[in-house]
């Protein structure tokens, strides 16, 4: 089979979250990536191209020259991936939709409502296809956790808790002049209205409604911004109240030091519960009410057909994050062909973030600002 | 050293919490129980008593006729557990104080308001000792967390999070008619205006403020009682506003399959943070900013004196649950020989959990309750 | 029920085990410590009978002084602990047993095996009980596994592998002056031919025996002293094979850097396996092949009668060290009454470790030594 | 940089390592594979190179015409990776060898000694670059660990203890007609002389000796194959001495049920002591004798350059089996490049198991296999 030809806008040198997409967009084979604009500034989208082995005549410095000449080009990108800061999100993702090329972007879907609004149309309307990168949604784990819900092993749903937690901003570092990471998300420019909200607590509320398959009605947000000066809040509590009657607690936080990337997910109902941490990703634990805990493991005892289906090796040799993100990456492809060949889109397309899951966190994040603005008022997202 | 004559209200065959107690009282050899008013049932009064080894003279059916009798006697009991539910706490309290008598008190600290304050009158007023089991406060690595936090080595405090979470009333087990504990636990009547709120909700708050020492300013909860039928809540979701500034979630739950009795206290400031969690009790984590998480050890390395103040036994000989309760105990019996002795309190009394944490958690609970009510409003506790 | 009359023999002020021994005789209130020959220097027997509150007539200065003048007294001592090194056992234990008084008896057994045999005639004859404290055996989570195992669970077993490992003798500490629990348990005339092997190893091969049901028919060993000038091994290496076919190791050491008390046992048949360690003794691990790991807790979910019996309070309250330690103090005691009543031993007495156990701890130290100065050549313990 | 041209022996449809190596060569963009003898069957091989997208014409259905004719070709492939069975690396490995095609080889080396040394010789004159994929020493957290034992974090070396534990032998599954990965390793013609050693065993001691420096200079094995008419051993203990005075114990078992990949290395010093699981790889426990554990992870705090130079994302980001994997074929090709440039190779290239990796392996089988034969006698590897 041959790869997709891909195409990436922004992710030039020392980009972080560039280099995580093209780990996955290559893991399974899938994708080649042959076309950049992975910086605006000449230098560096040269220098990035070359390190990548790109044809220097498809490195360009604008992503609007981009969309243009590959979509003129015989044999041009089929796909763009979109990993630059959020504001930078809308305008090339509309510009490549209109151009027909199928579209992976990073989260959260943009950096302002009036943008994603503006986004929302274009995709609704394009043949393109678009997809966001809540990459969590690609681990084995919490595929099989989505199952377990949805199989009605929990019951109903009673309780929902989230945390998302990192220690990376315990500091000022975006003051530091030496942190073009921290700078941009912690910018309201370029980041929008949510800092840790918009960051990481949108992985969080998409994991949630994922794995529960559950919708939040209501949320009372109280955030901070702890470190002086910051723009942006690096903490906040949420209470969650989900359509149906369940209840749940959101936490993301950039200043708890000790934590580097602590994503967890705890799920009741009145038939048992379930547990997974995503630094422990192979690993889901499910309690029947009333029996033993089960330690369920990737491609091991106790998984299923939808969790095995995006494992690569037998269990106990560990499969982390970017295998997870490649999910993502490698169900895009096969709904891609599928839509080249005229084909009705895989199942397990439906699995896969898109646009709804971006308006969702988008409504997420302006919910909690508000709600915090409004001293922890009750919010419809 | 002679063991202190110990008298018992409650703690009937059948009971948890009394037996708990006697444990507790025995473990050091600080205490030796002599009197009881072990049930108002005179036949399962005399047959507990009977089973404890007491005088039968000295088996009472009514703690008021116990207060008198004891006080009234040469070489009567010097301390008093009260180990029956909530309602039954301010009662026999007051009754044994007012004779002079030493209380230790199960928590929480009454069933309502009023009769907690009257109560505190009583206790603020008398010379008698008052001690309520808010036990989780004896454990060796929270006495070391507490030190930590005091020495500074988290920096400003910015966050707290604790919850407890049990799963033993997922299922409507008090409408079954065998589960006593069950029973009283969610009756208003007996319980008071909280359920797990009450029951283990102000274990969490009690643990959050111990080692932080930070107070509640606000909170604002989310209460539900998810089993049909159930007065009183059994899950609580709280945000939490301490004075100073930091902020915190707490959620207690006794509906969350898969929990046994998860109460798990974490803080961050800007300088470091921990993780204590009473199900593995012996070990505390603890990360400087910016340094590899340490493994703290009941009695091994990087333990302080505070903590092996309570430590029994060597690092890696596993203290539980009994040994921190006997801490409350043997802290207590120290109080009470100093006390007798005409000497100012031993140091570590002001560690001991009494009046002032038995109203905080009063007021805990009435401010959820009240905050709940309308729509999780701050309130102030 | 009236409390056993208790002497025990060493335990003075400073000592590690004597401590404990009386912490678990006191916890469930079934005996009471009323004589004892704490030390055989005046002073410090003296202080140390003073502190314990003996009266001072019952506090001697020779074990067989003890014996002799308590089986000679109207209400002496009906059982008495032995908890001096290893070379003091044999001689107390002889003279209680032929006084008639029940012995609990620290191990191993003795300290050479010319006293083990001497003591094995002396047990085998007396009328009154003798018990060692392979304390570990009292574990709930440890009476499950054997259950489990008892129960064919597992299948027809196959491997036995345990491990004891500490770090505490890492450095040649015995050698500083200060640390008698070094000294002595260094000195081949007060430990016996083992170091880490009579110390732990004892206690690693009677858990491995307690659970698996089997007996060692081959091992061979090599030791190592790796502190220079250390006279007794630090660390040992045993290859096991069982009667009937299973195969093991066993590790014990106590100079291996990071490990407190990490005593650990796995057992694997042809339809399960089991994982217990002793520092998160609550919990047990249980795998039929095939299927999830599941997590059996003390009290829990898939607990049994056998390890409900000696529990004391629900899960998720962590019982550790002193509550296992407990139930062997427990145990005797029923066994005591039961031989006083003259009834036959309660059932639960069968699990209780006594001379069998402690000549083949005795065996296993001796074919250790032997098979590791011929070279782990295979020696019948 | 223009990938590296790979061509590969084995792999077909079904096999596991096959893809493993495919998903490591893919990772980081080093190689492109272009031609494959996939399968010795013309239909499979046929449709395994269509799956792989691959020229029909560098399709091979024989390894020795495959290093004929690529060697032969314009643009032939650079290197060759070997995943066949033990008893077909030797052939196609020297074949591509003397071809002048580098050469990545699955573990272990061959199925027997006579083949190694066959091999050996030809490795040691060639030209071209031998790699055999001991994987497990790509992880960064054995690097790490590695450094710490190199920098003398742990002290003089004491005690080396390693394990690797699976459980899917536990059953005959072999014999079931299904499971061609069962039948092969399980039959002597195809593996060699060692079950669970060379399938399993090699690695553990591999891992041993690279993390430690040291090397084994006696061992004393026992072997056992636990499930009926199976003919090589699923089981084996083995005691190790190592040059220098170190010991150690071995452990490799593929009939422990409950245990899927458990490779584990411990190793203690008299300044310190470390662990690692390979099943949660991206931490590493540190305990400096007499302080707290400190846990290390990959690229977080206490992290250093080398397993650095070997991480992909942020600590927190869990990297698996197929990205340290992946280290090993990246570090193969930046030796390559280097070879072809005629330029020294790359520090790293030192860390990279080979030949003297290989045939310590096969002799650590031998001895192994001879020790058993004869009872556990101590053989020199």
């Amino acid at each position: 089979m041959k790869p997709i030809r891909l195409g990436m806008v922004g992710g030039g040198q020392g980009a972080f979250i560039g280099e995580v997409h093209r780990f996955a967009s290559r893991l399974d084979g899938q994708y080649q990536l042959v076309a950049g604009a992975l910086s605006s500034s000449p230098e560096k989208a040269a220098a990035s191209g070359a390190a990548l082995g790109l044809d220097p005549a498809r490195s360009y410095t604008s992503w609007a020259e981009m969309a243009k000449a590959e979509a003129a080009r015989d044999e041009g990108i089929e796909a763009v991936a979109i990993v630059t800061p959020n504001h930078v999100h809308a305008g090339p993702a509309m510009a490549f939709l209109e151009a027909g090329i199928h579209v992976i972007c990073d989260k959260p879907l943009t950096a302002t409502m009036a943008q994603a609004e503006a986004l929302e149309q274009v995709v609704r309307r394009s043949t393109a296809l678009f997809f966001l990168t809540h990459n969590y949604t690609g681990y084995p784990m919490v595929r099989q956790a989505r199952q377990l819900v949805e199989d009605g092993a929990l019951g109903k749903l009673r309780l929902v808790q989230v945390e998302y937690v990192q220690d990376w901003l315990t500091d000022p570092v975006e003051q530091a002049g030496d942190n073009k990471q921290a700078e941009w998300r912690t910018d309201p420019e370029r980041s929008g209205a949510g800092g840790s909200t918009g960051d990481i607590g949108t992985h969080a509320h998409n994991l949630a409604c994922f794995v529960s398959g559950l919708t939040v009605s209501k949320l009372a947000a109280d955030l901070d911004a702890f470190v002086p000066g910051r723009a942006l809040d690096d903490n906040a509590h949420v209470l969650m109240r989900f359509e149906g009657g369940a209840k749940g607690m959101l936490w993301c936080s950039q200043v708890a030091p000790g934590n580097e990337n602590g994503l967890k997910l705890r799920i009741f109902g009145d038939k048992g519960g379930l547990e997974w941490a995503q630094e422990d990703p192979n690993r889901l634990w499910f309690t029947p009410h009333g029996e033993p805990k089960r330690l369920i493991t990737r491609n091991g005892a106790g998984s299923g057909p939808g969790s095995q289906a995006v494992s690569r090796i037998p269990a106990g040799h560990p499969e982390g994050y970017l295998e997870g993100f490649a999910n993502i990456y490698t169900g895009a492809a096969e709904a891609i062909r599928a839509h080249q060949a005229g084909q009705p889109l895989p199942e397990g397309a439906a699995l896969l973030p898109g646009i709804d899951a971006g308006m969702a966190g988008m409504r997420f994040v302006a919910a909690c600002v508000e709600s915090s603005k409004r001293d922890a008022a009750w919010v419809t997202p």
